[in-house]
C-alpha cells in the first residue's frame, strides 16, 4: 500500500512548507482566521449536523458501543461550544515571538529566548468531531501547522468541518496546508505518521489508553501524551477536617470518569477512625454511591467493604470505586504515591506549613495540590484559556497543555561583529 | 541473555529509588558531593591515568583510529579540566524548586510552576572518559538519577572514574545508586536501555551521527539528541562588509571540526561581487586553506573552484570546505536555510532592522544570531556555565542543554479546601 504511506507523507511535506509561510502571519491574520472559522460553523450548523447523523446511523449499524456514539454525537449544543472555543483562543495572547531571558555577556553579545512553534504537529484521534477544531484551532493559534487523522468513524462530519477551516484559512490568507485533514483512515495512515520524524515535529494522540500506548511504543516521531490518571488524596495527621471530607468527597464524587478524579485515598494513622466513617457514609449517600476497596488496616476501621489487593493501588478505576489505604505518616503517602501512582496529579489535605512543603517537593507528578481538589487539574481551571490535553511526560511540558506546550524556546544571539 | 536485561533493568530501578530520594537532599549536600569528587579524583589522579593507558593501550592494539584515541586519552590537563567542571558546576545556581509564574485564580487558588528534575536520565556515550564526570555531575545538581553506559575502550577509566562518584555520593549522604556505570558493554546493555520508558525517563546519546542516529531510531525512552550542524551564514544586502568578512572567517576557521563551524556561505548577489574573491582570499591563507565549492553564480565570480552539487548543501563537511551559494534576497536565504540546513545555529550579517527581525523569526533554528560567529553556539559562551550536549530536537530543549535542560516544570496548586 505504497499509496497511502505517500500520501500522508506529501500531506506533511505541505504542511511543513505552510508552517514555514504562517512564520510570517501576523497575530491579527490568524485571529480573523479563528473567528472566521466559528463564523462558517454557525452558518453550516445544518450541513455538519447531518453528516454527524450519516456518521451516527453508519456506526449504529456497525455496533459501535453507547460510550463511542455518545462521544460521536454534535448537537446544536455542541456546535455552539465549538464556536465559543474558537473565540476564546482568538482572544488568547499569541504565545509565538516572545522573548525573554536577555543576558549580556562579557563580549557584548546579548544572549536570550524567542518563543517559537514546534512545526507540525500531528493530531490522531477517535471519535470526537469536536478535536478537529480545538486542535486546529489551539494549532494555528501558536504558528504550527498540523495534520489531523481522524477515526473512520467520524469521518463525514471531520471532513465537513475540516472544508469550512480550509475556506476560513483561505480567505484570510493564511496557506491552506496548514491544517490537513488526512482523508484516509486506514491503519496505515497512523502508520504513516508515526513513521515521519523528518516532516512531522511531533505527534499528539487524544483517546483512549489502548490507542495512546500503542503509538507511543510504535512512535519514532516525539509524543506528547496522556496515559492513566491514577490520582491520589493524602489526608494528613495535620488535615482541617472539613476540608479533608469536602476535597476526599468532591475528588471522587463530582465526575468519576475522568483522569483527574481521585482513585487512591491515604489517611494518616492517627486521623483514620475520625474521617473513615464519616467519609464512608458520604459516599454512601452519593448519587452514584462509592464502593470502597480498604487496606486490612481500614477494613479494621470499616469492616463492611471490600479488601484491595496489590492491583488496586495501580488501576484507574473510571468510575465510582475508590481504594484507601492507612499510611504511619507522610513519608509513607508520598512513597506510595510515586511508587503506585501514575504522576499525574496528587493532593494533600494538611494544616501544617512543613508538611505541605515537603509533598509538593516530593511527590513526582505534573500537578501538586494542597488542600485542593485534583479535579482542577485541567487547562480552562489553570487559566491556559484552552488546552489540547494532559501530559503525563516528564520531558517538554507536564500537566495541562495549552498554547505554550505547543511551542518552545529558539536562542537568539544578538551581536556586533564578534568573532570567537 | 535475559542477564544483561534483567541487569540494567535493576540497576535502573536502583537509580529510579535514588531519584526519589534526592528529593531531600539539599543544594549544599549536592554541591559538597561535587567539590569532594574533584578532590577524589585530584588524589587518584595516578590511578585514573593508569586506567586509562590501559585502556589506550588495548584500544591501539585493537586498531581503533587515531581520533578516536585522542578522545579517549586522559592527560594531567584533561584531568585538571574534570576537576574544574566540577567545582564550576557546584558554584551554579540549583534550578531544583525554583518556582515562578503563580496567578491568582478567580476561586482563590494559587497556581504556578516548579522547576523539577526529569528523574533517570541514560547517558550513552563512546570514548571520553571525562563524559563519566560531566555527566554525573549536572545530572546530580538538577537533582536526577543517571545510568552511564560508556564504550568498552573506555571501561578501566571509567569504572575507575565511577568508584571515586561513588565514594564521594557515599561519604556526603547521598544515595549511591544516584549515578551507575553500566559495567557490561555488550550493544545488549543499550538494548535493554532503549527499551525501559518505565524505568529511564530520557536517553541522552553522546558520540557520532550514526551512534545518535540509531539510538532515536530504537529508543522507546524519550531522546535528547545532536544530529547534524549543518550552519548558515548569510550575508544580506545591507552588510557591513568589515562584520561580514570577520564573521564568515571566523564561523569557517577557527575550528573547523565542531558541529557550530559554517558549513555553507550564502550571500547577496548585490554583495557578492565585492565580498567573495576577499573571502576567497583570506580562506586561501588561512592556516588549513579552505576548498570553496559554489552555485553557478558563485563560479562566474570564483571561476576557479569546484561546482558545488545538490548534496553539498546538505553535507557538514567537519573540515576545511564550505559550501558558497548567491542569493536573490532575504527569502531565498531564509528558504534555503530552513530547507537544507540542519536547524543547528545559522547567522545573518546585517546593518538592517528590518532584515535582522525577519531573519530571526522566520529561521528555525536553534540558535539564529545576527552579526555574530556560529562558533559562539556552545553552553559556556551562552553561560550555562556547563552543558550536557547540543539538541538539535525541536521539543523539550534546543540548542546548547544546560542544568535548566535537565529539568521541567510541575504545577503546584495552593488552595484553602476549594472543590469543584
Amino acid at each position: 500500500m505504497q499509496n497511502i504511506q505517500d500520501y500522508v507523507r506529501s500531506t506533511a511535506a505541505a504542511a511543513k512548507q505552510a508552517f514555514y509561510a504562517l512564520s510570517n502571519a501576523s497575530t491579527a491574520q490568524k485571529n480573523a482566521a479563528l473567528l472566521h472559522m466559528a463564523e462558517l460553523i454557525k452558518q453550516h450548523r445544518a450541513d455538519i449536523l447531518a453528516a454527524n447523523a450519516q456518521d451516527m446511523e453508519q456506526a449504529a449499524a456497525k455496533g459501535l458501543d453507547a460510550a463511542m456514539l455518545d462521544r460521536l454525537k454534535l448537537t446544536e449544543n455542541t456546535i455552539d461550544s465549538m464556536c465559543e472555543g474558537l473565540r476564546q483562543i482568538a482572544a488568547l495572547p499569541d504565545p509565538v515571538g516572545e522573548m525573554d531571558e536577555f543576558r549580556l555577556r562579557p563580549n557584548g553579545l546579548q544572549i536570550g529566548k524567542m518563543r517559537v512553534p514546534l512545526g507540525v504537529i500531528g493530531i490522531i484521534y477517535e471519535s470526537r468531531p469536536n478535536v478537529t477544531v480545538d486542535a486546529a484551532a489551539l494549532c494555528l493559534k501558536s504558528g504550527n501547522a498540523c495534520i489531523l487523522r481522524g477515526g473512520s468513524e467520524a469521518f463525514r462530519s471531520n471532513t465537513t468541518i475540516a472544508g469550512l477551516i480550509t475556506r476560513a484559512l483561505r480567505e484570510n490568507g493564511l496557506p491552506t496546508d496548514a491544517v490537513r485533514l488526512i482523508e484516509n483512515t486506514d491503519r496505515e495512515s497512523v502508520g504513516a505518521m508515526l513513521q515521519s520524524p523528518e516532516l512531522i515535529d511531533v505527534i499528539i494522540p487524544r483517546g483512549g489508553k489502548s490507542l495512546v500506548a500503542r503509538i507511543a511504543a510504535e512512535a519514532r516521531v516525539p509524543v506528547i501524551k496522556h496515559l492513566d490518571g491514577i490520582c491520589h488524596v493524602y489526608i494528613d495527621q495535620a488535615a482541617d477536617t472539613g476540608k479533608a471530607l469536602a476535597v476526599a468527597y468532591n475528588a471522587k464524587t463530582s465526575r468519576d470518569g475522568t483522569c483527574n478524579t481521585m482513585e487512591t485515598l491515604l489517611v494518616h494513622t492517627a486521623r483514620a477512625q475520625e474521617i473513615l466513617p464519616a467519609l464512608a457514609g458520604q459516599y454512601a449517600q452519593a448519587e452514584k454511591p462509592v464502593e470502597l476497596r480498604g487496606c486490612t488496616r481500614t477494613l479494621e476501621i470499616l469492616p463492611h467493604i471490600q479488601a484491595a489487593t496489590e492491583e488496586d493501588w495501580e488501576t484507574e478505576y473510571l468510575g465510582p470505586v475508590l481504594s484507601v489505604k492507612i499510611v504511619d505518616n507522610l513519608a509513607e503517602a508520598i512513597t506510595h504515591i510515586n511508587t503506585h501512582g501514575s504522576h499525574h496529579t496528587d493532593a494533600i489535605i494538611t494544616e501544617s506549613y512543613t508538611d505541605a512543603q515537603i509533598f509538593l517537593r516530593a511527590v513526582d507528578s505534573a500537578s501538586v495540590m494542597v488542600n485542593a481538589s485534583t479535579r482542577f487539574a485541567d487547562g480552562f481551571e489553570y487559566g491556559l484559556g484552552a488546552e489540547i490535553g494532559i501530559s503525563t511526560d516528564k520531558i517538554h511540558v507536564r500537566g495541562p497543555v495549552g498554547l505554550h506546550g505547543l511551542t518552545s524556546q529558539k536562542w537568539v544571539v544578538l551581536g556586533n561583529g564578534q568573532i570567537r
